[in-house]
């Protein structure tokens, strides 16, 4: 049996931490990166290098030779780089945005949106077979292409809108962003008493998997869950000091109270 | 060389979840279970014979004949039985809970508290190797003796009063209890576009993780720590439906931007 290769050349308009990791991981799944663009040469040279393709700092010199163009850029410079001529009149060009429309590349003949849901860094490049990616095209014969290419990295692929992206993406906030502030607040509260951060970790790994196999309304515990009012008034007494730390105590508390799994 | 085996006797009031692990593991550990008491026969009948050991629902059937009396009941009930006179004079008497003085005791001669700092389940029995156990003593002897015996569960022993107890649990309600209530939250919002919760678990993971190595200020990663407001208030939008929600998002939001690392 012959492996079927890829014969999409990519081109990526980007060369931060998403666009590292998106490229690294379609080049092993055996696409051609041809060119790679960064604002910064110093960011376009080390993307190349490390992929072994050509690259540029300016947009004028992306070439016209490709089939994909990548666009993983900020989202505050997206709209204006997506609305300038590059690439070919037949090339799919994708952005890899949560929280934007497809239509920014309305000018464009054939677009889509590739949208991996996960928080990278370019010291550690991520496996992407289990990474979530979400897919949405301009017409359904893109759309099949856009999928095929996030098949071939991941076994999650979602079709999903702009709304869909949306709330995913609030989603994530929530269980990424914002829990990453409990542990921060967690932290800071342990420096009051003079205990380690480390202290926490058995109890912040137990959460985090615990909710692999159940709902996380099922597996929640603490005193709000038990309408313990004893021991949550001793612990708001603890945050007298910080009005919005007392105030987030208080709402969360009565989240956990009002949905109980 | 003979292997030294602790000489304590022991007998545990209570048979939850907290009495179940921490006495298997103080079992394997080489200290003798004598007897175990709970409330219901059923309960106390369960531990007893999985250690091997007599048990009793009665409290006047209680042993005079042990060491250690370690209490894991519940905050509301453990005053009470405290006061009772169980076990003999010599004895040192300890309870398990985070927010509880160890003058509930005050009746007793010798006594301290000994409080591992983990969520507890009777299926899966935990490995103590690694968890923080907190203990104080009502004085240098009695704390030497409690010291030794979480020190032969875990390497992970702290001296702390009552305070810092509270301040670890209030910790704990944050990075533990507060931080699963953020999980259930992404998971409603993730319902409302009709994707599975299984699309958060790799970034879930990841969150958890990256605090082993670096302090949660600087992993702090989102809108809210870019400062992105066109972002934040897409998604104060998608809230508008709960005030709680939407105040939640900026009181968290606030937190994070005041304090970047």
């Amino acid at each position: 049996m012959q492996e079927v290769k890829p014969q999409e050349r990519i081109v990526f308009v980007g060369a931060g931490k998403l666009a590292t990791n998106l490229s690294v991981a379609l080049q092993k799944a055996g696409y051609t990166i041809t060119q790679v663009y960064s604002r910064t040469e110093e960011a376009a040279k080390a993307l190349g290098e490390r992929l072994g393709c050509a690259w540029t700092n300016c947009l004028e010199n992306i070439t016209k030779d490709a089939d994909l163009y990548i666009y993983a850029l900020t989202d505050s410079v997206l709209p204006h780089i997506a609305s300038l001529p590059i690439g070919n009149k037949e090339a799919i060009h994708l952005h890899t945005a949560g929280s934007i429309d497809k239509d920014v590349f309305s000018t464009k003949k054939r677009y889509g949106v590739l949208y991996p849901f996960q928080s990278f860094s370019k010291e550690q490049l991520a496996d992407f077979s289990q990474i979530p990616i979400l897919v949405e095209g301009a017409d359904e014969g893109v759309e099949e292409i856009i999928t095929r290419t996030a098949r071939n990295l991941s076994e999650k692929v979602y079709k999903a809108d702009l709304e869909h992206r949306q709330r995913l993406h609030l989603a994530g906030v929530f269980a990424n962003n914002f829990t990453n502030c409990m542990y921060a607040i967690a932290e800071e509260q342990l420096q009051k008493a003079g205990l380690p951060f480390d202290i926490l970790l058995p109890l912040i790994q137990e959460t985090a998997h615990r909710v692999e196999t159940i709902a996380p309304r099922k597996a929640q515990t603490g005193p709000a869950r038990r309408h313990d009012t004893n021991v949550m008034e001793k612990h708001i007494q603890l945050l007298q000091d910080d009005t919005s730390l007392e105030t987030l105590y208080r709402i969360i508390s009565t989240n956990i109270m009002n949905h109980e799994a």
